[in-house]
């Protein structure tokens, strides 16, 4: 590589939820010629077939490394997402911070990502964050991400000597459909994802959440199809 | 309270390792007003007697609520405190930054507080990070801690709809003796805490590793008399 003090191959930390967003982030660090510590979180949320899929996505994708911290974050409460008290919403955009957002979520896990980069070495971490589908997450916004590499920089032992961290989240400004194009360029195996916020046991979606509404809409202007292993549709 | 908007009495945040600093921490936070949230992370520390201390310190000190979020950071090794193939230096302050610090802690730590602030509805972090004696951590600067607010503000519900969120390092710039002369005078009992990065399973602190002895030369800095409960010395 072109700098003389990184390792050959440079590594990079990838958040891995094994949704499509995070799939196609880490096709992208991948095709930019890093080595791949994936990272995913069992915070207690409800998707945990999201967690089976990160490792098949891990995988599929020949990432170095894909490891599961466990962090009982439900115990905050707050979100839909880990409160088995609040419901999902299927009823399409709501204005303002939606309820599936999580407390901190991002900001926990960039912050787990930045630890381990910091034992690997490594001065590259990946996120799928995007701008666009999520407008209400405070957590997805490119100044928010420009604000925690700022930090990072000042916490981090590489940061004090003189070592960038950058903070990557190619997808920030995609259109679904743009981002599912972009995989498909690269590769990714759509099929073994899972982005649905209430999937069955068998990773199958539900096919109208939020977020099942938005992949199959970006499928469909994508022009791609769809191989989202869907359940029945109860309340379509 | 003077500030209409706010709940009363105010929420805050407070992170408490059971030691020394951050016992008076919380006496801070409390006679500044607040009702006090303490959090404590079981990360993997050799230290554990800590969480211990932590909770009598809670209890001694009238918070409202203690909780221990468990967290395998040790999985990612690269510190003596969470890395038993790193020995605990007993022999004075290192240059550069020292073996004791664990990646991208404060960062963790500060983003879980922030969690449990934003579903609690809390404005006021309070962590007991000290610039002095612990110089060599960069994340105990107050540049890192103005960088982390400022990433705060922008991550959570509560920055987006305008309500700012404080991070309080009220000992930042104190040393060891000005830190225990302000405990006493707020009725903080030190006898309780522990700070030794290798106490045993009493909580006796060992007397020999750099917190031991930062400790030590505080009390007798600020003249008054050391309540620590010491094991024997056999590095001494």
């Amino acid at each position: 590589m072109s700098t003389p003090s990184r390792p050959i191959p440079p590594r990079a930390i990838v958040l891995l939820s094994g949704g499509l967003d995070s799939a196609t982030t880490l096709a992208i660090a991948r095709d930019a010629g890093f080595d791949c510590y994936c990272l995913s979180l069992d915070y207690g949320q409800r998707h945990r077939v999201e967690l089976d899929a990160a490792a098949r996505v891990a995988q599929s994708l020949g990432a170095s490394a894909h490891r599961v911290l466990h962090l009982a974050l439900s115990d905050f409460g707050g979100s839909a997402l880990t409160d088995e008290s609040i419901a999902v919403p299927v009823d399409g955009v709501q204005s303002g911070i939606p309820v599936t957002y999580v407390p901190a979520r991002n900001t926990i896990m960039l912050s787990l990502a930045l630890a381990w980069a910091e034992v690997l070495g490594s001065r590259d971490i990946y996120v799928g964050v995007n701008a666009v589908d999520y407008s209400g997450y405070p957590d997805c916004r490119p100044e928010y991400i420009a604000a925690f590499e700022s930090m990072a920089n000042l916490a981090t032992k590489a940061g004090v000597e003189g070592a960038k961290l950058g903070i990557h989240a190619p997808l920030i400004k995609l259109s679904k459909a743009d981002i599912i194009r972009r995989g498909k360029a690269l590769g990714v195996d759509y099929g073994i994802t899972v982005s649905c916020y209430q999937a069955d046991e068998h990773g199958r979606a539900c096919g109208v959440c939020d977020s099942c509404r938005l992949r199959r809409e970006g499928f469909a202007a994508a022009g791609v199809d769809d191989p989202t292993p869907y359940a029945g549709r109860p309340g379509a």
